[in-house]
């Protein structure tokens, strides 16, 4: 073609131009080898409990993502120089119609993933999803959890389902998937109607930082107690963007007022480095209801985040063996 | 209260007070008593396949419908003086995470509107729930239809499942529902993936007007065909906001550019007045897609056209026995 | 009906289904029986010097307060268990074309309110609703005030008239329905005409906190403060959406650059547990400026605080009788 | 300055550049000597019985109307070389609060406007001050009337007043301003909530084009029935933009589904050229329920046909002369 | 991987999936052997002398055209089964600060295609784009045209170049890029600074359609007398959204009120058929301004329908041959 | 004309009426005489890199600047009692297609505004035209810089240009305008292709705060720091909008997640009083992507402050004189 100097690299063009795959990653849905850090869309919104709209998420976010560039200033971590990283395309749902037999599609997925040695990190859909994830990747072992959301989502059966995106984590602990004394779950708030719907959370053993308790800490203290908590086992790093405000986030199906910044989201991450991550996802970004698409950028720029640190961690442990 | 006079008819108040209860008409959720039509809405999208949003249907119906008055201007009909009619309130799903199951919910609430002898004009909800509506409003034998999509919605199995939003006719044949001799569909169009995708509707004697035709018949010729070929007997009147051109309808979950304009459907609406409806519903709002609220003013005067006509019909059975 | 279990309490059901009531409590605008608080809108914006909107806030707070359920978590309140609350419906206005009129028809409605024994919660509408609010409920004797806000609300007359919205607070003190000294305005900022704007405020006595001083003092610091000078006495609170920073509440008459954000005013709101208060308003939610609907569920949020407040008060109250 | 060639001459110049007069005419507002024909602003919406904003209607107009440029292509006049045209600025309110000095004002500022020989076009502002423009423009004797809208506005007193934006055509045929039988209103339509509504108009011998006959007749039918009625004597041209759909002018105050398109009105205002015209207006411009800028587009577009009319209008009564 | 089956046609897949190439084809930016017809975006605004943002227009009309199918349903046609149809990427701009520069690079892309024999379909960008494609295209021989659009875009120098996005025709007549006898113009309308702008198209005997002799002419007597035009010989197919009117196509740098529907246009081009187009493009496609997406979904329909005239055309030479 | 007291004051009107010129303040575009600080458009967005827009930004400046008062509350300041202000006007561009033609042509602007004693406040544009402003007014002898932004706008040659957005500065310690020691740039963040992207900014000396610097000196820190680089010389202030969060400033062509807020803006900026500013400018509001007009809003309230500093700097420069 005509475009060969900078072409072959779409990260260097132009950030408006060409197809839009995570990151302006290679795009390798038919042809998985090599990949170590795979990046998959998972559009699947039948397990809200109100506003749907997060099967879109991955096409907006993957949008969004070219403004992503290679590395990060703040840390200096370049994912790209320490792995091979590629877009894998959708765990997209067959048969989306009944949620218990949607997430064995998507568990299936993972399973691929997973027995071929990629680190997934994932753009949901809605939470319901990490589950089934976790199922693939937590296959061996139960895992550690660092968990931001506005929800402990460790709630019982509601609607006539126990696999709503209100309960994964319940579900993965119940499952051995989790290590309930190595998961910490950070900006919980917002009303009940049950005063005990995360006692599971409690009952395990589970630490619980409730955005009173974040507005005290600090970020660094949360970063303390995070590396504490999960400590060097194998973990998980799950983000839903409503533990954000939902100023920086309007586009999710259950907005909670009063979360934490963009900053410190990121202040946070960052402060997670050393942590040995096996996977991660970014979730309940529904872009109908995000008219300025603010929503997804930011989801891309926690996806970024969460990037370097499987990326380092990666290394880490390749480092170790 | 100090607020006498007017209060009591919510109708002649400022059209942005109170609650917004379909068209302001007396909400009866626990007392259906007397009722001789009910506005039911039916917040469920279980069964799209692409854009879901239509759960949020009814209630943004409700909203824009306060500016709907009492009576039709254009033809002098006003359907309180006709009839008792009333917001029953909403056909709910307890368990949504599973279509089929929804689907029965949904029968058995308009079993029991049924039961009391109420006709019922609903809003959507998706396309899938005309199919369940019809279970209960045909139970005693098959009824012709007037319908108006972008799409025959006689499709066959897709994503693992027959009972999607674009096959509910298909199944109301086939489940003996409707009489499809005596069934018209006005304003298909779009690209298709089979050519023979809507063969069903041709196969079984369906009368399909493409939109090429209805800009060739025009609105006279169009009211002439839905006379004959629905004839005397009675009718179901299904209106799907994506039979309008997407910039009337943008609320809509599978647009298609090139369809009819809304004084179109008016006057269409109107020109089937005489016809023998027993019940009707206007589908696929979905206000995610709709910032500026317009989908849903046009589905909530739909509505009232449609109210008109079930009133004059109701009335005119009365008359006949 | 068919759908009986939890089709009795509203607040069970998922959050887009059935009418808007506020905070999805029972609609009882034509039996105030029983009702120890009500929630009321008023929709009514006559009073703005600039952007209206505002007479559409109520019904738009009602649609988005159905996010919000029964219980604080920050703080373990329910209000619903503490007192019997209701929606009592909207002080519409008869004849909105002259102001001192519709403010006289708010001071009749809240007189009933206020008659009956009943604590309103009310929603705007603009701030010069404020002062016939106040009409009614401090009828017999002054009461404190703790405010929000990005202006003091204590100017003069403007565009001929004294009860536009920038004014309502000043024209309370002349009336004898506040005690000044028990006063404190938090969030004050933006440019002035005037430097003396608000000096009212300062020569009555009344706390100013800039948001200078707000941000120097930081969360405990004002809440302290606010203790302190409204003491134990009887007392109103009052929230104007634009004393949040206009990411928060674009949907607001006079946006400020520059304020205090929902997490902030949340834990400033908590703060005030222990005081008495017998009344508190969110006002001048403008939903056509709100595109997204955060503004009103900003709005929703501030009031189901309030709502807390109010409850524990009226209980301590009762108890202290 | 360094810019003096096309600088001396806005219209040549980037539309998006200085600032936005209506049409970038001279802006005019201290020094009216010489001008022939005044465009002004009415910022005022105190007359609405729904939605406001139309007070924003006069600078998004502006805005909008850098768009246009110096001459009609359809037509080939320029009304700028038939006449001074300038923009006299805003016929703003001192005292809005109260309904009927509001309109007092307007009168006594087109009054002004009148005694100069200025032919105004305004800009609205809701339909209310239609009334005390004619009360200037009229005062001498009764003017024919082609009016565009949704509605007759000939209603009675509604919500305490008969001066609100539904009533100011009956106003100003009471007060002799409007001779009726030279009077034609076309596009009505929408619910009503008294079937006597328009009673007014009938009975007075108003020629009233409902929608459904504007559909029979078509553009040229009505434009010969408007030549008919109006005949040559002075005539006054009211352009509300809710007489188009909603689709062309979502951002108004009153919307009815099922309008004339914006082509359509352009032909009609053609049509009527040959009329004498005294002057004009454009009304129910909402910009904060225009998201997208179109309605004040749309509303910019009628203005300049209006525009055109009456530059034609008073080059022929100079020639008469 | 594991999702074989139907992964293998992304179209046949939910449409929310994946990445979006133009229409889900196959995405072949580095490999365009045996291509018969290529899509290819053209990400440059920098030709526009009003709004930016057509840069955009590329990647927002893939993303929307994952609502197109493969097969027209209402001519038959299925451009994949007639031809070798693939995304071909971008010809982005790689110094993009200079007009003709830019233009240059967009001519040699477009080059490269031609001289593989490649049909042309591509998405702007802005109208000054179509300039060096027609120096690839028209390389040979002199094209005919059939151009939808609200502006004749034969104007000559303004802000001083001649390459802007109102000149492109005028400077292809004069390159010899195009036959003026076989070129037909439809849709214009707007005002204009000087009455001549256009004369280029009338001196060079280029039909030009006003807006209001297509109203006269009607969708039918348009399509003869562009068949009439542009007859047998090879012609060039450029549609410009502004073409339409606002409401369909708000996303456009340069609106002009009171165009052609969507539908009108649909009919119009597979009126086309028969004759022997060797390129298309559509144009002018502007995303910030487009907030619903609507206009990339009306361009991505227009392009579909291009895309199958393209196809019969290039089938209909081979078999020629 | 009949509104004379007040309409002599514009400031003094409702802020809906009347044109918007800068800050309401009198717009002079052909009479600069006696005019001490000189606000001024600069529509051009020819540099940026990704999304264009910034040409609309000082349109929508203006007209949410009337949202401004006079007075500066916060500091008491106000700049219209010690300078004469005024809206100068566009430096708009006559040939905007090319790059470096149209930085000389806001150089020659800025250089009548520097001739003439005046101080120039501007509203971009994108950050390219800051170049062009410096040749101007640093022409005499190199300036200090307080620089808000989320990039340090140092970098090299990128799409063929050295003149882009993202490297003004660069050029401007090149060539002699500014005074790198002198320097500070605050906020910076954001992923890079390069970590030596701003290696010059370092390698001259300059001083660089990254967002996460500036969240742990805090924003008295920050303030202390750049009263140490800048000193007491003359110095320049350039505030881009992209410094701040997107939240705050969702209208902006590179956005970057994680900056700081307006309040924090606001501070900052209040605590550079002393220092000796000879002009500033507020630059990549780009009014495409801020639907709310939040932005545009922020744009204007930072000007404000500015306005401030530059007239007590001037004030200051005249005493010590």
């Amino acid at each position: 073609m005509s475009k060969d100097a900078p072409a072959d690299d779409p990260m260097l063009r132009p950030r408006y131009t060409g197809l839009a795959s995570f990151m302006r990653a290679p795009y390798r849905d038919h042809d998985w080898s090599g990949v170590e850090i795979g990046m998959i869309g998972v559009p699947y919104d039948g397990g809200v409990t109100n506003r749907p709209g997060a099967r879109h998420g991955p096409r907006e976010i993957r949008n969004q993502s070219s403004l992503i560039r290679r590395i990060n200033q703040a840390t200096g971590v370049c994912p790209y120089d320490l792995c091979q990283v590629a877009d894998l395309g959708d765990a997209w749902i067959e048969k989306p119609y009944e949620l218990e037999g949607a997430l064995d599609e998507i568990a299936a997925f993972f399973g691929d993933v997973h027995d071929r040695g990629i680190t997934p990190l994932s753009a949901g859909g809605d939470h319901s999803v990490t589950l089934p994830i976790l199922r693939a990747v937590a296959r061996d072992r139960p895992l550690g959890l660092v968990h931001f959301d506005a929800h402990c989502d460790t709630g019982d059966d509601y609607l006539g389902s126990k696999f709503h995106h209100g309960a994964p984590f319940r579900r993965a602990v119940e499952e051995g998937l989790l290590d309930p004394k190595r998961c910490i779950q950070i900006g919980i708030r917002g009303s009940l109607n049950d005063m005990d719907l995360w006692s599971f959370s409690h009952d395990q053993g589970m630490r619980v930082i409730y955005i009173e308790e974040f507005y005290e800490l600090g970020v660094k203290g949360v970063i303390a107690e995070a590396q504490r908590v999960v400590g060097t086992g194998p973990a998980y790093l799950s983000f839903d963007v409503d533990g954000l405000d939902p100023v920086y986030a309007p586009g999710t199906g259950t907005p909670e007022v009063g979360g934490f910044s963009t900053l410190e989201a990121q202040l946070m991450l960052r402060g997670l480095a050393g942590l040995n991550f096996v996977g991660g996802d970014v979730v309940e970004v529904s872009p109908p209801f995000d008219p300025s698409g603010n929503t997804a950028l930011v989801g891309a720029t926690m996806m970024f985040e969460i990037l370097c640190l499987l990326a380092q961690s990666r290394v880490a442990r390749v480092a170790r063996v």
